[in-house]
């Protein structure tokens, strides 16, 4: 512990201007504009693994968004922990909303800003650089294993793939995911599931092409009037989603797991103020806030393709008009099942004037992690020991993808993360505070030492 | 008549050159980048006519967007025409849509292609060449006078602006508008109607900033989400436009012009698939087609700006949509009355998480014109002259600004255009049939000597 804060305190330069230059390269996946900058960053985690004495780094599986795998030196007789993170970014735009460019990472006021910063690059550098904290010598308190991956963001599908095929990739006793939030400042988390995805484009085609509005208005189909209907079809204001069969496979969280949740430091009217910065919450109403955004799916639309979005005025029908949406997925749905009911629900509401069509883009099955099991209590204590406090039991909204193949083969997967609760993540100024990552050092390295049985 | 023919047969070559050039200027004005575009298209007009022997031409009102103002030779005793048209075109995106670029016009199977080619420039062009046809020796058979604005897709408050100030600029006998299609290949028409023009941002802000969709999803509102179900409500999927008291004003056609309308060669069938290019039509059930095109007010939705429209996925919760959107209207709406009554609407809709505002960009009072004056036989004489086949009374769904005004000092407004029904104007590869043109010269041309005696 005390060696901990001695690696980490005279150094705080060194390692800040290490997590600047892994900051700067926007590694956004989803964009095939980026595929560069993206090996770019995979190389980044690869050189660094390796500077730290990593004896076996491998960049495996795809040419655009490699999976960094790497194991540490082998420390007989101690358990293996393998870590999960990941180098791919979301897009930043709209660039206007950023108070310092998203890639040109600033510190203010304790925070530091960038994309990534917290999602994932900030998280997984304090863990790697726990691992560096606690292997002086060549000889670490386990044998890590560490799989960095660049498709987070995007379905992680090149990384499914390579575990289909080499599952002993994630052979371990312990998978360690730094990618997530404390619950408050000063309550760190450890979550008992995550929502999946199902991510999708809806396009309508009503026309050939484009018409004048003032020749053909009154009489000719307007294809984003004929999404705007579909839309308002799939989900009402009340927050109940529209889709036959959407909550079959939902199952609440158990009475017991409700009952912690009420004990946490959770004031509904600050969160909406604060966190949310609306006028008021919308939802299921006969549900909790916390029940709303862990335990049940949402159906979210995130922009609407098509027609005329420029400067001023262009009175044309559009022809064509695409929703870009995701739902979020909870125990027990699967993405492949709600992918169809949602294709089946958007022909069903076809007009007849109109050709729907739907567009998977990519998805991620839900997670629920029994957090009895050992692990969690090592991670507990190393909390306890940094941040003077240990973990509450959560979930997170969010998704990760490869979580549930990280898991399939037994080992207990702990969600504990260093981020905070405004942190920003896919949203201009995203920032993670500093302190976070250097206490994030700390407590990843006091985990694998109490791992090691130190 | 064998004069004008005389005219235009071995000149063709140089006219069409002459018409590309203006065609080549990307005078939008709806977007600030195009303003130099604007005064360019400006200049060349006024230097045309100048070459043409007017011996008054002048650029008024405004360093964005001038009125062209011109005079054509005094013919001592002989009465004014005032020529209107416009210089200034429609936005061309979406760019890839267009088989060749927009601003350089191509002739394809006798068609030139191009950006303005029918809206106006094309059809404002041949009534200019028809006045160099009969004013050959400097003396024309008619008293000229020419405006030609270059606000006219943006709601020409510069020239607005400009009769307010100085009325007599539009003294004449006769005012002349070619902006408009035949009713047919063949058919040409003279319009008794034009439609009004009510343009809006509707903007729905529901958060401080963009929120993860993940992380909030299910109690945190969403923009599009909110404003897909206001856009909803303001139009129902029948046709029937829901903001209180919009159809109060409208005053439908009477018995006699439904009943010319009915003896229209209009085929439905073939104008929902060829000429629209949709697989049913849309609208208002109880009324026919012509008088949901034109003379029932519509609501368009054009496009919604905000949240994420790039490639791939972001899973972003919009603080912030807009839709662009106008409104169609028909005698005797007034636009100042339709603008409050949709504020109105759309703050009423607003639910409480919501703030909504609603900023009108531009406007156009609806036009009914008297086709019994003198001059309407003359342009019917002119047509069936060079055509084979006189005007049949229409109307048209489109609005232009400025008619109103042009009418107010009681010379009779003759709306015959050139333009063909398919030009597709405002849309992606917008034309004009090449022979049109030239049909227009002698059309026009033939007008000016009749209205001069001859």
């Amino acid at each position: 512990m005390n060696d901990l804060n001695a690696f980490v305190q005279p150094q705080r330069e060194r390692i800040l201007n290490e997590l600047f230059t892994l900051l700067k390269i926007p590694s956004i996946s989803t964009d095939p504009s980026h595929n560069a900058d993206c090996r770019r960053a995979a190389h980044w985690a690869a050189d660094h693994l390796k500077a730290l004495g990593c004896p076996r780094v491998e960049l495996l599986a795809s040419e655009t968004h490699p999976v960094v795998w790497a194991e540490g030196p082998d420390a007989p007789g101690k358990p293996t922990v393998l870590v999960y993170g990941h180098y791919d970014v979301q897009p930043a735009d709209p660039l206007d909303l950023w108070d310092s460019p998203p890639f040109e990472p600033t510190v203010r006021d304790g925070n530091l800003y960038a994309r990534g910063a917290t999602d994932d690059k900030g998280q997984v550098f304090s863990v790697i650089k726990a691992f560096e904290a606690v292997s002086r010598g060549g000889r670490p308190p386990i044998n890590a294993r560490f799989l960095i991956e660049g498709q987070e963001e995007s379905g992680s599908k090149v990384l499914f793939d390579l575990l289909e095929r080499e599952p002993e990739r994630v052979n371990a006793d312990a998978v360690l995911v730094s990618d997530m939030p404390y619950f408050a400042p000063g309550w760190p988390s450890v979550e008992a599931g995550l929502r999946g995805l199902c991510a999708a484009e809806i396009t309508v085609r009503v026309l050939k092409g484009d018409l004048h509005s003032g020749l053909y208005g009154g009489a000719a189909p307007n294809a984003h009037e004929t999404l705007v209907h579909l839309l308002a079809k799939l989900k009402t204001p009340d927050g109940k989603i529209h889709i036959p069969g959407v909550y079959q496979a939902v199952k609440r969280p158990s009475a017991a797991e409700r009952a912690a949740w009420k004990k946490l430091p959770f004031n509904e009217r600050a969160f909406q103020r604060d966190e949310v910065g609306s006028r008021a919450l919308t939802g299921l109403k006969p549900y909790s806030v916390l029940e709303r955004i862990w335990a049940l799916p949402t159906f979210e639309i995130h922009g609407i393709v098509g027609g005329f979005t420029g400067q001023g005025t262009k009175t044309v029908i559009p022809a064509v008009a695409t929703a870009k949406v995701t739902l979020r997925l909870v125990p027990n749905q699967k993405t492949a099942v709600v992918a169809r009911q949602l294709s089946a629900a958007v022909k069903k509401l076809a007009p007849k004037w109109a050709d729907v069509s739907l567009k998977i883009m990519h998805g991620a099955d839900p997670v629920l992690v029994d957090i009895s099991a050992p692990p969690f209590k090592l991670i507990d204590q190393a909390f306890r020991e940094v941040e003077g406090r240990g973990v509450v039991p959560t979930r997170s909204g969010g998704s990760i993808p490869i979580v549930p193949a990280l898991g399939k083969r037994g080992a207990p997967v702990v969600l504990a993360g260093i981020g905070l609760p405004d942190d920003r993540l896919h949203a201009p100024n995203e920032k993670i505070g500093v302190e976070q990552v250097f206490k994030g050092i700390r407590v990843f390295g006091r985990f694998f030492e109490l791992m090691g049985g130190a």
